[in-house]
């Protein structure tokens, strides 16, 4: 029996309800603050009591890990079991899928998730002062750290396929605009086209604005089974189809596309097990980490042709009143991108403009379909959720 | 529909192979080195080759906290799902739920699991010299850090039951007997009870020989569905029931016994869904960081009455040739305690039991049914093995 054939034999499961606390920087608020307020909002949100909740997953990326033990059993104390995982910045849909697949089989009826990061300022993963003899080659050429990869893509991206600067700062124009509709957004400020391109260079052709930041942050949200959602309050919003996985091995120096090959494999999957395609994606959250990632997701997960991503953000394609509407709170760029929260929030999102209540930035039309990509080093978890 | 009920209407699963990269120091391995040689033997133990492989699961406590991703995408890139978890020293157990639950509900046939650790030498937990003003009163006073925890409910349990350090010690001279007899452990030598009982004292009553040591190690463990292991050449043992869950809310003060509450519980659960009981474990590894927990888990698991466990291990009963052998690897004080690598530990020597293949360590009279129980801060993970 393949995956895709179990999963449809599933019991149907759903968002019951999503709770976040707002992005931005806390430095009067540890971890237990930012995720207890969460976790009380999504318990609202849901029509629950901590009595209701037959299991805890989740997590944070940096040490220590035990986020999901630490913030639920805070709150919770039934003695239920609580796992804590890590997929760097996909570590909160990763705790998704977990509950889905455990409330899926039958085991929980109902299920919490919760994601969680107070982070430093600088960049990640670069070498530290200090530290120079211990890195790679890559490293100390400004590789195997998130804006060097993402630049050297879009640069090939421009030679291959002749996008321009001005369509990955386009990107980060749209989000951050969303973003300013967003209360729960770390930057909730409109930039123009012209102060996107003038900004600090990071790593050419990827400016400030184009990089998300490091952020504190907190999001949770109760999974049940379709079955037992009527017992509750809370506006229920199916997970139809999911999809996860890892590049496959290719040789070095081989070269070839700027796509990562193994995300259109994921997002067929996702789309099999759903039952839709990507023509039926009303409103979707993607990992733009940095602007270009958006770019290679729209090709990606089918929202245009290969090597049409920059044209599609460049005539308004991915707007909030646009063809396929894209990162409507301002995505990692403007909503912020605590690593540990990152999964759950763009779930919050989609679920939101799926129940539409979404206010200023609400897609018209009454969406009914939604997809979720959040890319973490080294995996991709894709989810697609249905009205 | 409860948990039990969903558990028991899902596939069997079994572990299909088994690997361990020998506990120890290995200053000049890293991680890798670790993981990868218990991966190949896992395999090799199981017949199968890197494409049979579906899903990875597992992790180690220390950041990174991806080694699931790192050690088995490494060995393999063939594009699977890969999910790091932690669950401190049940880190690897989680794993294993994780990969059961999955297979049980029929999304794969075949996964991975896998738990690596490099530790550092000293205290775990102790606050580091300069950093008193960060750190808790109870962690002033020597407590919030593992040895001073168990030291006390030994204390208590001296107090209420007369159990003696003696008892206690001999738990530790029982593990390095056993430990002796097993090539992977990371300490082979036998100690006498006046050598446990003078050793150097850590919390009193438990001495140095009673602590788990700092280790470096890795497990590697391959599950699959029953219905498919007849293609390979592993030789299946059945996991039959699990439990898992954290402990519930207790006042602070109330006091009470010294048995952690909701262990008891979750052996309840575990032999409800396995339908065994305490008398039908025939082999048991359990959490023996400290000699006095292995005397508590004989209590809560049910191998003896509560109060009991100081002479259970002092009359023998829990020795290889007793009525139930206990820690028969040499337990985390003799076999060592890589924490992330230590659930897939008391895997393996489970299934070695239960094959036939422990060796000199062999229980004797063709032992069907063996019990795990391994606890993280926070949680406990049991599982019951069939042959």
């Amino acid at each position: 029996m393949g995956t895709t054939e179990a999963w449809k034999k599933m019991r149907e499961v759903c968002v019951l309800g999503v709770g976040i606390h707002k992005f931005g920087r806390w430095p009067d608020k540890d971890l237990g603050d930012l995720g207890r307020e969460a976790i009380l909002m999504a318990l609202d949100d849901a029509g629950c009591s901590p009595k209701d909740i037959q299991a805890g997953f989740g997590g944070r990326v940096q040490v220590p890990n035990t986020a999901a033990l630490r913030l639920v059993s805070e709150v919770f104390q039934t003695g239920i079991v609580i796992d804590n995982v890590e997929k760097a910045c996909a570590t909160s849909s990763t705790a998704v899928r977990l509950a889905t697949w455990a409330i899926g089989a039958g085991l929980y009826d109902v299920c919490i998730c919760v994601g969680a990061e107070k982070m430093e300022r600088g960049l990640l993963g670069a070498v530290p002062p200090g530290q120079e003899a211990r890195a790679s080659y890559a490293q100390l050429m400004g590789l195997g750290i998130m804006p060097g990869e993402y630049a050297l893509r879009a640069r090939r991206h421009m030679h291959q396929y002749g996008s321009t600067r001005e369509m990955f700062a386009q990107v980060a124009v749209k989000s951050h605009r969303n973003g300013a509709l967003n209360p729960y957004a770390q930057y909730q400020t409109p930039v123009t086209l012209e102060e996107v391109l003038n900004a600090r260079m990071i790593a050419d052709p990827l400016t400030l604005y184009q990089c998300s930041p490091s952020t504190d942050g907190a999001t949770a949200a109760i999974l049940c089974a379709r079955e037992v959602a009527h017992k509750y309050k809370g506006k229920p919003i199916t997970i139809a189809g999911w999809a996860s996985g890892t590049p496959a091995y290719e040789p070095v120096g081989v070269g070839g596309d700027v796509q990562e090959g193994f995300i259109p494999r994921l997002a067929k999957e996702a789309y099999e097990r759903a039952g839709v395609g990507p023509k039926d994606i009303k409103v979707a959250q993607v990992h733009d980490a940095f602007s270009a990632g958006e770019i290679f997701a729209y090709e990606d997960l089918g929202f245009c042709e290969p090597g049409e991503g920059g044209r599609f953000v460049w005539e308004g394609k991915s707007e909030i009143n646009g063809q396929t509407p894209v990162n409507t709170d301002g995505g990692l760029e403007s909503r912020g991108h605590p690593m540990g929260a990152t999964g759950i929030a763009m779930l919050i999102e989609i679920v939101r403009q799926l129940r539409g209540e979404a206010g200023p930035r609400q897609v018209p039309g009454n969406p009914k379909v939604g997809l979720q990509h959040n890319v973490g080093v080294g995996g991709c978890n894709i989810f697609i959720y249905k009205k």
